[in-house]
């Protein structure tokens, strides 16, 4: 953990906002520019971050100084831990209760031989339960850059961001700030940009709340497809907006904590 | 319990594929057709239900038999029990660890006064985990019809679905059958219906696991602004595909279970 330069936990009060999503474009974005990345994937009950990078049938290894993540290629850039590599089959689901979740939760951030790291992503399950104390709690003791939370532009998703925000101030857990995910879709037929989740939640909550707003990720067909069939969207799409979205979140990080 | 004819458990492994959006339609349409409905929220940290229902603000009160549900409007045909509607503020969070939650979930379970009602619809959160567990066990003493299980048709969200199958045949759980969620997006400007998240893999699902396809829902926009204001979607929409597939499911359900 101590030579990890960032670390930070991606979360979000409702699921299927696309956490999994930024997490992982945020660590294949950050890979793909040079840096060195580990991307932790705490969602025990559903983890979606393998399959989203394509090396869902690898497995983990241990060695005598803890688990080897699994590198998506040759050049090591990009590493990924999750329970998905520790289970036998792709459907067999995880039913346990929190004290189970917790211990392999405190073995995830103790226990991997991570290296040499410019950001490790942690990315979390839905809610402000066991998984996200165990981590939070955990996390607390490496000096923790904050957290990014995922919402949508839809008022339900608002209002649980408004929960995990005051989640992240009773832990001591500081805000890095919002994320607006699937901010507006774009037909492929006519190219008109309509706000399918309502508008404009994201950035309002930002400002009410006096927390960074970093931006706003549309949908993209492409994305999905991509992330499924483990390609490089930014190469696929260089000139896509979600490619410019995470270029400004990260250029505006990088020189806040020089 | 024993005056509760249906008793529904709404299950998905993945967050976001618009689990609270399809139990409070189902609950909504019984409503709208005449039958008694109480709707469960068993989602304690991110508990969307009572917005989605335009009855946020208010509370639930406790008689000497138990609590009595939220109803939405004087016909009673529709009662709500949310932990939403037990916390001070909208925007608290519930830090809890399992066995609180679990403790709370067989409150819900046992001290409801429901009264007689055609239809228990419970929705869940995301995951096979405390919640789950707990509430399959207290069910399975009141002889539930089953699950539905919802998914978007992207892949990813289907792996998850894979796992709540097996969830349900470890417990006992019947299942009633797959909902296939935002099942493309009909474009306002021009018409044209795009699968944004890919298609057909709740169908498929279905086919490869034998179990019951219960139909498709799109993406509509007017069904979420519907909801935030709390608006009978189906009055204002009576010809919506929403609201045929939702009647097609019913009437299968009801013949089935005379």
């Amino acid at each position: 953990m101590d030579k990890i330069k960032h670390k930070i936990l991606v979360l979000s009060g409702k699921g299927g906002v696309g956490k999994s999503t930024v997490s992982s474009q945020l660590a294949l974005y950050l890979s793909h520019i040079g840096k060195k990345v580990g991307l932790l994937d705490i969602d025990l009950c559903g983890p979606s971050i393998p399959k989203m990078l394509g090396v869902e049938n690898k497995e983990v290894h241990k060695s005598s100084s803890g688990w080897i993540p699994v590198y998506r290629d040759e050049t090591q850039n990009l590493g990924v831990i999750s329970i998905q590599f520790l289970l036998d089959k792709s459907d067999t689901p995880v039913i346990w209760r929190g004290p189970k979740k917790n211990s392999m939760i405190k073995q995830f951030i103790e226990d991997v031989c991570w290296g040499e790291l410019d950001y490790l992503i942690i990315d979390t399950p839905p809610g402000t339960s066991d998984e996200h104390i165990s981590v939070t709690e955990a996390l607390l003791k490496h000096n923790p850059d904050g957290a990014i939370l995922v919402t949508t532009p839809q008022a339900v998703s608002v209002s649980d961001v408004r929960k995990e925000i005051s989640f992240c101030k009773l832990l001591g857990l500081p805000i890095i700030g919002i994320v607006e995910n699937m901010s507006g879709y774009v037909c492929p037929h006519c190219s008109e940009c309509t706000n399918i989740f309502s508008s404009e939640g994201g950035k309002l909550l930002a400002e009410q709340t006096n927390i960074p707003f970093l931006g706003k990720l549309p949908i993209d067909p492409y994305l999905t497809a991509c992330s499924e069939k483990g390609v490089n969207y930014f190469k696929e799409y260089p000139n896509s907006s979600t490619l410019s979205a995470l270029k400004t979140f990260v250029e505006t990080f990088e020189q806040q904590n020089k």
